[in-house]
């Protein structure tokens, strides 16, 4: 209640795991409060008390945003609204050094998370970046690198128990013990099941995560937010309690190091109102923290110690409330509750498969994991190297791999990855990496639409602000017409968030043929910077006398004289590659012909947004398929095709 | 000499490691020859011959270069010389599926190398790609994994001792056994002057690698080929004969497993000419193979098996012959040397620190081994990982990460990596990820030079065998004048490649304003597929009567009507920018003004070498770092940044 409480009330953008917006914030979508000093604390308040109420949720996702969160501050200077700011911090005041942090940021949450520096930086390499560089690979290492010292440091430090819980595994989470990992063709069959399984388990898994979210987003703005949270937490209390009665006691078994019934912590056989020298086997996989419920069930020469029964009666628990329980206001990661559903059904087929294979329960039970991860998240090459940190087991890694393959191939036939789905529910205009195949037959001028406002290389005050007003775009093209040129040629583009610094500084002139001024001398770079993500300032806190309005400013230095352009006739596939390679947030068009306007249009993230083309050419919804064009765009995506490489 | 001798005459493409070249190749230089069947038959018998003769070279490069050979004969559908072809196979007959294939393959050949799979994608995605994209990790993730199994069922069949030496040590190559890998503070100081001392060796094993080779080039180009291969192992056989008698015999140590001394293969304690019971410790790190050596360098609790002065002996001898090795014309890797190198004087470190460190000496070597190839080859992550893989051990990861970053950071400050080297070494135009820093300075039209070649729309045969016969170039752009159009607009860019089918076909028409014909009804994508690399038409080829000279062409449906355009005013910074990402071959110029041809020039790659800009503007060279640009530059810069993003 306390995590739902501070997230709807304090900062609702705590909320979820954090993934998808970082995801989208890395693919150039800069939504509000996302990375803002409150999220931060709300975050890690929340998912403490979330995680500690039992709720089925994990850590990974939560601390992921954490650190993007603090990487974000610093990238943007600190936060100045709480007086926690750094001088030396502006030059990363923009967008391209803000986002290399994040995207480090990001590497050192889940790198911390799963004490797993390496699976860190390939998972925000393969399912969260939009744009990787070789340099950026090298600093998120770096800072995985610092991750892991410094875990390594902690963990000494409190190996004579002076931190809790922490430390008490080591450096790996989960390490699986099976010495002689030995596996043949016999064991090929349940490992191609347990794939398909988990492919099948894991876009089930996304398909009704995703109508729980809708049913939940109606809930939520009826105001029952808080309500919500109590039922599910109610949910959760009594499956802990309830269900554990309907599993039979079990003796303990014999010549086992540990103790039996356990009274501690994170023993494997819980006493729950068991006879002397008997354990609930139910009871030992809830009553135990996430991670070591996990380790239970990874630990080898256990595999009698679970009955068939409980196995089940957890899978279908622990898969059903981590769905119910990921969509609350409160902060929630998916990966915990998505290895332990996997580890439980994993060690389910090992015990089905019995005597026929020759693997321990506990290497099954990786496999599970391995084979959820892939159905839902859809990761390949992270997955397999987060698994090989948090077990250390590296004999297990081809086995690994071709599960993991299968389950994302088969889920790859239902539906999208779950960060995907995240993304598209929250309504976040991310753009793919591939441009639809429709768009191969639509021109750039067949999706540029309403009128251009254009701006003068000097241009009115008042014009300006009036434009500024009526418009919400972010870029304006700056055209020279006579006298300054010889005919009207298009000169650059300006951004809104400079000419709101114009006008606030007031950088103004009488008259159009005034001398020039030293711009240098006025400005700095640093006035220019990018502001944080809070603070964002609207034309109507700039006030203006009637004398200013009739004044003009010289917009020639401040202009990007080199913005990227394209011609009307270039093909909407073509264009798409342009924007989403290099990143662009404005793509001028401009015509083909020479008798009209320098530039006739502006292309920006939502005019490649598969719903706004479809909706201006809704002949093509029906017409994706048609072999009508068939062979004729075939051939000329061939030719555009050859034009790369 | 068998080595040296199939590739001086049967093919020079295949001498060297073969990485330098698959990393231009996938950067978008096709060099030929390097991926014939030829060369791939050399390269495998070749990579035998040369490591059975105990140069010290290794295999893991001509391994890549294998695969990579293999993927790339997939590609262009078989090898059509030796009649080895596949119908289905055309499909990939395109610059981006070879592509694509060829990166697989090198992952594919690391991943065999090393037993290594997450470590072979890895390194082709940090060290040898200029494009990724996530679809292409994923399928490099499915070779790797397919490698890993083939390994796997192979290594378990040949566990009976069938298959010689392949598959004895597992799927682990270097299994380090050091069961309680615990460091602490004090550890620190030796890991930090690995890294250093790796950084220092590595980038002057660089420098001395770079004398070396031009050294070796002007000999070669002497013709004294054979005769330099001769005198390199001449010289290996000396040092690995000569040497062991100057190291001591020792003792055997009591109460060891292993045979002392070993008269079998791998033994770590080789007797040469010692008494009984004792061994040559020199002896036992030259008899062995590369990997045997490495192992035992490795291995755990051996830490007084060795003498300082053979260590260090075996250190010199080792990081020369490494250098003078890989020059040769023969098939030859550089990382097993640089593995071994580094593993040697990691084990000295550890040896001199004594008592003072708590680490055993077989981790030193591997701390050793990460520091070489991290100040070599400048890796990161991918290091990281593959020596995880040989050595399973993932408990050093942390310090490994440490000794990487430390010895990449110091190595960096001298010269480039390896590759980058070679690559420049052997002239190929490689394209830079980011644009030099004075070409901010510059603007498209400063490097656009000479008579820029243009068609017709409609174009007479006899211009385009004249233009085709009197010029290199491999693209044109195409115009539409009156008639066809208003004013002369750009129609689009067509390839010489598709010119030279179109005038084989002799798809000629009588006057300029014939009937349209079904072009789609007479060609097919067939006719434009990409052709193996071996084949290239020439326009000599193509025999035309005069009559046929004074027809015409129409080239419309033939051209790739969508190009990528900039702006001549446009900066080049941000050019390079966009031919790089896109992966362009052709980029058009297109004028400001409307008043002039409707192109004004096109850029190749060879547009944006350092070398022809500053040889255009020669200023530039001592002008590159002078302040008086900094300021204004620096705002300059700024604002086209703040395009992007």
């Amino acid at each position: 209640m306390i995590a739902s409480a501070i997230t709807a009330y304090i900062a609702p953008a705590a909320a979820g795991s954090g993934i998808p917006e970082v995801k989208a914030y890395l693919n150039g979508i800069d939504a509000p409060e996302i990375f803002s000093f409150k999220t931060l604390v709300v975050k890690i308040f929340g998912i403490i008390t979330a995680v500690s109420s039992s709720l089925h949720v994990g850590k990974a996702g939560p601390m992921l945003h954490t650190t993007a969160c603090i990487a974000s501050l610093l990238g943007q200077g600190g936060s100045r609204k709480y007086r926690l700011t750094c001088k030396w911090l502006r030059y990363f005041k923009n967008d391209k050094d803000r986002q290399d942090l994040v995207t480090c940021g990001a590497c050192a949450g889940i790198a911390a998370a799963f004490r797993a520096p390496i699976g860190g930086v390939l998972f925000v390499l393969e399912s969260l970046s939009s744009w990787w560089r070789s340099a950026l690979l090298w600093r998120a290492f770096f800072t995985t690198a610092v991750v892991a010292v410094v875990l390594r440091a902690f963990i000494d430090f409190c190996r004579s128990g002076k931190c809790g819980l922490f430390g008490k595994g080591g450096l790996i989470m989960f390490e699986v013990t099976a010495d002689n990992v030995s596996y043949h063709l016999v064991d090929l069959p349940p490992v191609i099941v347990l794939g398909v399984l988990g492919g099948i388990l894991g876009s089930s898994h996304n398909f009704i995560l995703d109508k729980i979210l809708r049913l939940y987003t109606h809930v939520n703005e009826k105001g029952y937010r808080l309500l919500l949270a109590a039922c599910v937490s109610i949910i959760t209390s009594c499956c802990l309690f309830g269900l554990p009665w309907l599993a039979s006691c079990r003796p303990c078994p014999t010549g086992i190091t540990e103790a039996c019934p356990s009274i501690g912590r994170s023993g494997n056989f819980k006493k729950f109102q068991c006879a002397p020298d008997h354990y609930n086997d139910l009871a030992s996989l809830f009553f135990n923290t996430n991670d070591d419920t996990i380790r239970n069930l990874y630990s080898a020469g256990t595999d009698s110690a679970f009955n068939k029964y409980s196995i089940i009666l957890f899978f279908v628990t622990s898969y059903f409330l981590g769905i119910v329980s990921y969509g609350l206001v409160a902060p929630s990661g998916l990966f915990v509750p998505v290895i332990l559903t996997g580890a439980t059904y994993g060690r389910l087929i090992g015990m089905l498969m019995g005597s026929h294979s020759t693997l321990d329960h506990g290497l099954f039970a990786v496999l599970g994991s391995a084979s959820f991860l892939g159905g839902t998240m859809r990761m390949t090459v992270s997955v397999c190297v987060i698994l090989l940190e948090l077990t250390n087991n590296l004999l297990l890694l081809p086995l690994v791999m071709l599960v993991v393959l299968i389950s994302k191939t088969v889920a790859d036939c239902f539906n999208s990855s779950i960060y995907d789905m995240l993304v598209k529910l929250k309504g976040f205009p991310f753009l793919q990496r591939y441009a639809q195949p429709y768009m191969g037959q639509l021109t750039v001028s067949d999706v540029v639409t309403g009128p251009l406002q254009i701006l003068n290389g000097v241009e009115k005050v008042g014009n300006i602000v009036h434009i500024l007003k009526t418009t919400g775009h972010n870029g304006f093209p700056v055209i020279d017409e006579p006298p300054i040129s010889d005919c009207p040629i298009l000169y650059g583009l300006i951004l809104r968030s400079h000419l709101l610094v114009l006008l606030k500084k007031k950088f103004f002139r009488h008259s159009i043929s005034s001398d020039e001024v030293n711009v240098f001398e006025q400005f700095s770079s640093d006035d220019f910077a990018k502001r944080g993500s809070v603070i964002r300032d609207t034309i109507n806190d700039i006030l203006l006398t009637d004398e200013e309005m009739e004044m003009s400013i010289d917009l020639h230095p401040f202009t990007n004289t080199s913005p990227y352009t394209v011609v009307e006739t270039m093909s909407l596939t073509k264009a798409h590659t342009l924007f989403r390679e290099l990143g662009l947030r404005h793509l001028l068009v401009i015509p083909k012909s020479h008798s009209r306007a320098p530039v006739v249009g502006i292309l920006t993230r939502h005019d490649f947004m598969p719903e706004y083309v479809l909706g201006l050419h809704p002949f093509l919804v029906g017409g994706r398929n048609k072999l009508l064009h068939f062979r004729k765009s075939t051939l000329i995506k061939f030719f555009s095709d050859l034009c790369r490489f």
